[in-house]
């Protein structure tokens, strides 16, 4: 199937996510069916590939695909995967041709074993890494940037896997969130910033990791607490042993996980999405507090935001467009002449709710632009009198280097337009951004400082390749 | 794939709608993809199989398959149906093996050439048909009811196909709302009590037929006109021809697409959904005006209800529970140690919406309740105070013959139980029903006498089957 | 799958056989299974399709798809089909699309429960019986003339099924072995002139009806006796019930059984198949006494008769061709600049027996000429001296109308030149037909005036569609 | 499908080739296609998996999958690779599971780009080379030995390819006839005691590499010569280069390539395989000049022996076993009770030519026994009066660590038993064995010096792992 791409995500003109990561130490219980429901549950931050490899003691096994992970699992294949340690990984590809050879596990035999990894994030000095490892022979399947951490991790040990996770991770920089798996033992490591969440459970005696506390929440585990920034933790037999090697680094968590990646039931370093997305609609309605009929979402991101904008300013809520939900992985492509249907196969305006009023309309960001166009196109056909669209986050201005697909920057429209440039392009009678103090005030109780914003600000907190700055 | 069965679907507390049918008429326009749109539009109608008929002025290719149209219809399928006139099915089985036998368009040689057919409804003769269509010979395919309107109508016609038709409806009881084609011609045809929807469309001089308008929005056609009760309606190189060849019976509108089958931006004879089930909520604040800390709805079904709800009762709204939208067709069951997962893998609270709240809950109906108390106890456990549960409908207290799946009657839990005896069975603080009253009040301007409410008041238009009354 | 289709298949230049059936009747035993081994025995019958249906006394499941046996059966789909009657048939499409709705069994409900079908053979009056059928109202969903035997039996039978199939025989002309079952009842039925082959055989104390007695050694059965021509066999818990309800007419058993279709090791109407070529070898010698330094086969078809030629004359027998065995049904097609590979793909001269010698290739039949050709050039070109052409039954000069695909009688060579010009086509030194006396000489014991010789002879058995005659 | 195995060829009692090779450069042809047409040519030495690679001066691709060539490959996947150089591989596993991952070519990313290989062999020395290897920090993605020949070329190299593969065939032992490619430029490599075959060719102004000269003939390719023991041979567009690094080494080419493995119609070294078969059946004759009513082979192996020894024995020959063409990948397994028809599925004895007569059954080797056993108890059920078994090679007493497998050494019945002990298991009348005598005079014109009979002598050309000699 490789080279059939989804129609409507490539058409959705939002940033990726590229992955999920979940881990399960718990000998006793049917590890891989626990993950494949924790990747399920964390589906929404890929949606390309899913993979689990489980250990069970003495071998690593795992089975990868593309698809959902409701597509590509099977009783069959799962009932084969037993062990008492699993990891699962769910992938939307930033880079590179889609195909299953950069689906997640990678798994491998080296000096003390095997070895598998799931990783969530991006490295920036992957160039470099890959230089050194190749001029000193190292080959490799892939072009990810993962598949360097595991190459850094089997040279540096002399023996000891966690002497070489440690030194691995003096050499690599940027982005990761890790679930690392021996036969036997499970690591979670996240990197010195803290960029991308990882966080710790537990379930009947057994540990888990996973990017998000839904997964946790899903399969009934009980949260624990973060992996902190810098932090290993290895689970055994012995239960969990904690590490933190490095000197403390400035904490740098991606604010757009709250923004719009992450599941608004997880909890993130101490902050739920949907309280911290409330808080953006809030703000979003003292910084522009307009008059209008009805404040409507563009489902299913805008909606939290747009309710509290909408309680805030003592407005009307309505359900202006209706989400498809059944799209599909290999949708069909419209042809030439219907290519202008794109955004109404998933959106459809209610004209009943639209028809004669000013509509405020509410989404989380806007990234090309092209989206927000034809949904306040059809919002004017549908009857409506005037149309301003609100972000419940500033404009997005630079590209994400931390594992995050915001398009190229030549596609970003607010790298290269003026709001009045940006509100013509789309049509709307008004545009307001949110702004970035806004921004932060709804990120209460985490300080400012301990963000990374560096989409909207261009302050990136670790350093990015040269070529790409 | 035929007996693995989506262990969410089947749980889903809910009545089931049966089908989806869609038609189009339109040389030069390519009809298959259209089709394969104008049923991803209506997909929410039946996910279990998909199939497309279509005909190219000598022969009709049909082509169908398990799972949703966007899992079974690739590009190579769809480029090689090619024609003028095309029709299309989404099917839930509401009886019998999920196999690709049972799938529709029903596609059939007969005297004329061939002909193809599409069904949403359910005859209640089809015992007595079947019978004496064996009798004289016929053999037949499947075991649905579907089947046996084509046996009537080759067998009726001596020759003209409009005949056997009429001659064909004047022998079937029950639901029905068709689509029909030869290799060149399309036909529409709604029961004389127009128990289920059927609407016509325009796009480009082509003519379409769909379940809901919401399909003609989705491929950017215009709606006509819904097709009448007892009305047939031919299309070809002539346009379109209206035939209404019986007596005028008593309209009998199945009111369950207002509350929960049919997608809130369809109109249907008139109504739209989604205002339908705003007036719903407003008519259920009305009737049991509770205070409470938050409204939240049961997503996405108690949704728009909820909504006008709280803003009528002039009460905070809130998203206290996130729904998983990646279930795939082959969902894993949970083994038996997971399976009190199962509402979670679906639904998961957000405790800090919940936490310390009196929390009214609002769904659209209760089937057998077991679903209802494991959501109640899920925010229990996420702090809530208290849960009040209101329902946007009264009590299903009798089984649907007209082409529904709402459980067998024995498992109805309003048949058999009194008021107290659900509400301590699903756990909730109080329990309030809408009244009967209060439904069709929502419903205006549909006159009350012209809807079909048997599954809440047992008052069956149309007489059903001796056995299973 | 539909439109792929086999290059080396198509290009085979040989007559098809369209089908081989197998029927159990085995309460006890695992008869899907048998039926599964039944059929691949029967594989070289027919290898684009394959189906089994199994009765458990109350209902027939059936599953059916395209490819080999061995392809399209997975041990969960076997294993699913349990009861103690079952059917199966492999086919090859000798018209129409080759797509999974004409495999069979053909699975029907009627009056009496249900029935299934498998058929080997072709009607003649099937525009007739069509017509007839169609205008009474049957409908149909394919235009094979086995689905109208199945209207006819249900159409004919006033209850009692074994009264339908006799009237159904009434009215049907043409070849035909059927197989055919109820719930709980087997049948096997051979047309009046027994023109395709059927027979009986015991295992287990259960009985079994097959095409060819390979399928009974197969699965370890004991063979009891050919099913007569006109014979209907019943076999339930009674045991075996013949009835011979017709008139007996002239017997005519297809001689290109035993030329060409029939695996060697099969006994049919009491002659051994290998007994029969070697016959023909020997009738072959006898009447063309070559001299030359080498007799190799066309493989596989050729190589029987080769021997005893070889044999008979004194002569070296060799390996000259070798012939790959691994082709697939999808085998990709070579593209133009390759297109002369065609035979080369499938099979290779081996230079080293054949260089600078005088070779007398014996081949089964010619079909259209062209493979002939192309293997001729080979040989050449692999440095043979002389290539002699030996053919072990007469010219093809007339198309089958009983079940074989002899290909249109346009493309027969044969049909529409003589010897000297094949000669030339093929580029032969020379070329050598078995005479009809001699192919008739070699299947003693079975006297000429039973067998049809139609595709050599033109002397049809059985009245022919005027339309094709 | 990893997991399912195909009983029948479990169950073959033949030692089983590991790999077949293929390689082409040929600018403006179309690689992959060739390359596909090459495997399919080259089946029979390996069943299991199939793999392309295609470079196009900049990048590689690579697709494999499980099953036969023409299973695995569709036209879909051939037309999206293109380039100027191609390389693939068809594969039985010697070990391990038998899944995707273990398929090649296997495909890398280095120090200097990309790089892809195929290998037929198997190295003796790999426990070591793995160990050295991951000391240094390399990680394998396999189990298999071809992974380190990769390691060891992108290590050893300073930037120079040729280097890199001089430098690792210094360290590898074993054998190894190897294809490999960079994005422009395609090598073969024959091990320096020349144990497998690889030969060269041209097409077209391109050049070919292929493990056996049949893959050639089928594309229509003109073969060159053998790739030479120890020679690396490099072609690019300054055509063939070729390099002889190492000290010329004892020749020892696999015997067991013309006793069973090697297609009739290929010449290997400069012998064609059927012309070696036929010496070996006369020299079976004239060491064991039995009488016997007929002489029949064990198909398809035995065939050429038995051909030549009953010509030179002047002993009729007969197909007295018909064998069943149509064996799928995925056979399903009989059930306990039908397991005794195993070997019956596959070879069926032809009554009419094998009872009352004196049998002297030809193969062309016995590894276990079991399946010989089970062929002579059918023939004599089939009615012979005496079964006489002539082996065509000596007694297989040694396992192969060189790239067959040969069963584990403790099943190889002739290693632990005596002749009369193994006629006495297979219930022969008598049992010859061809003596090593016999074979290497079959074997002129190459000197029996020059070839590797280790599995009949235990001589073995190269150490082999002190663990398993």
């Amino acid at each position: 199937m490789a080279g059939e791409h989804c129609f409507l995500l490539l058409n959705e003109d939002k940033p990726r996510e590229a992955c999920g990561v979940f881990g399960i130490y718990a000998p006793g219980l049917d590890v891989a069916r626990l993950t494949y429901y924790g990747l399920y549950a964390l589906q929404h931050r890929g949606q390309e590939s899913a993979g689990i490899a489980v250990g069970d003691g003495k071998c690593i096994t795992c089975r990868k695909g593309m698809g959902l992970v409701s597509e590509f699992f099977t009783e069959e294949i799962l009932s084969r995967l037993s062990g008492s340690v699993a990891i699962g990984h769910v992938r939307y590809s930033t880079a590179g041709e889609s195909t299953v050879e950069n689906a997640q596990p990678l798994t491998f035999h080296y000096q003390q074993g095997m070895i598998s990894l799931a990783h969530n994030g991006n490295l920036t000095n992957c160039a470099e890494l890959r230089r050194e490892l190749a001029q000193s022979g190292a080959v490799f399947q892939t072009t990810a940037d993962s598949e360097l951490i595991v190459s850094l991790i089997a040279r540096a040990g002399t023996g000891d896997l966690l002497e070489g996770i440690m030194e691995a991770m003096e050499r690599i920089r940027g982005a990761y969130s890790l679930v690392l798996m021996t036969e036997k033992r499970l690591y979670g490591i996240r990197d010195p910033h803290g960029m991308r969440p990882l966080c710790l459970g537990r379930l009947d005696g057994g540990y888990l990791l996973a990017s998000e506390s839904c997964a946790l929440d899903t399969i009934g585990a009980e949260f624990i607490r973060d992996v902190l920034p810098g932090e290993i933790v290895m689970i055994d037999e012995n239960g969990i042993t904690s590490l933190k090697p490095h000197q403390p680094q400035k904490r740098a968590l991606c604010v757009f996980e709250f923004v719009y990646f992450a599941r608004p039931d997880s909890v993130i370093d101490g902050l739920n999405v949907q309280t911290a997305r409330l808080a953006l609609g809030r703000e979003l309605a003292r910084e522009c507090p307009l008059d209008g009929d009805l404040v409507i979402p563009v489902p299913d991101s805008g909606t939290t935001a747009a309710l509290s904008y909408a309680s805030e300013r003592g407005l009307p809520f309505g359900e202006g467009l209706m989400k498809n939900r059944y799209v599909g992985r290999t949708f069909i492509r419209p042809s030439q002449e219907m290519r202008d249907l794109g955004v109404r196969l998933k959106l459809n305006p209610v004209r009943e709710s639209l028809a004669g009023k000013r509509i405020i309309m509410i989404d989380d960001s806007i990234v090309r632009g092209t989206t927000s166009g034809k949904i306040i196109q059809m919002i004017r056909e549908a009857g409506a009198k005037e149309v301003h669209m609100l972000v419940s986050s500033p404009a997005v201005t630079h590209g994400c280097y931390y594992g995050i697909d915001t398009s190229e920057k030549g596609e970003l429209i607010a790298a290269s337009h003026c709001l009045e440039e940006i509100r013509e392009f789309i049509g709307a009678d008004s545009l307001h951004y949110l702004s970035r103090k806004g921004l932060l005030a709804a990120m209460a109780p985490i300080p400012p400082d301990e963000l990374c914003d560096a989409c909207f600000s261009g302050n990136y907190p670790v350093d990015v390749p040269c070529s790409q700055a």
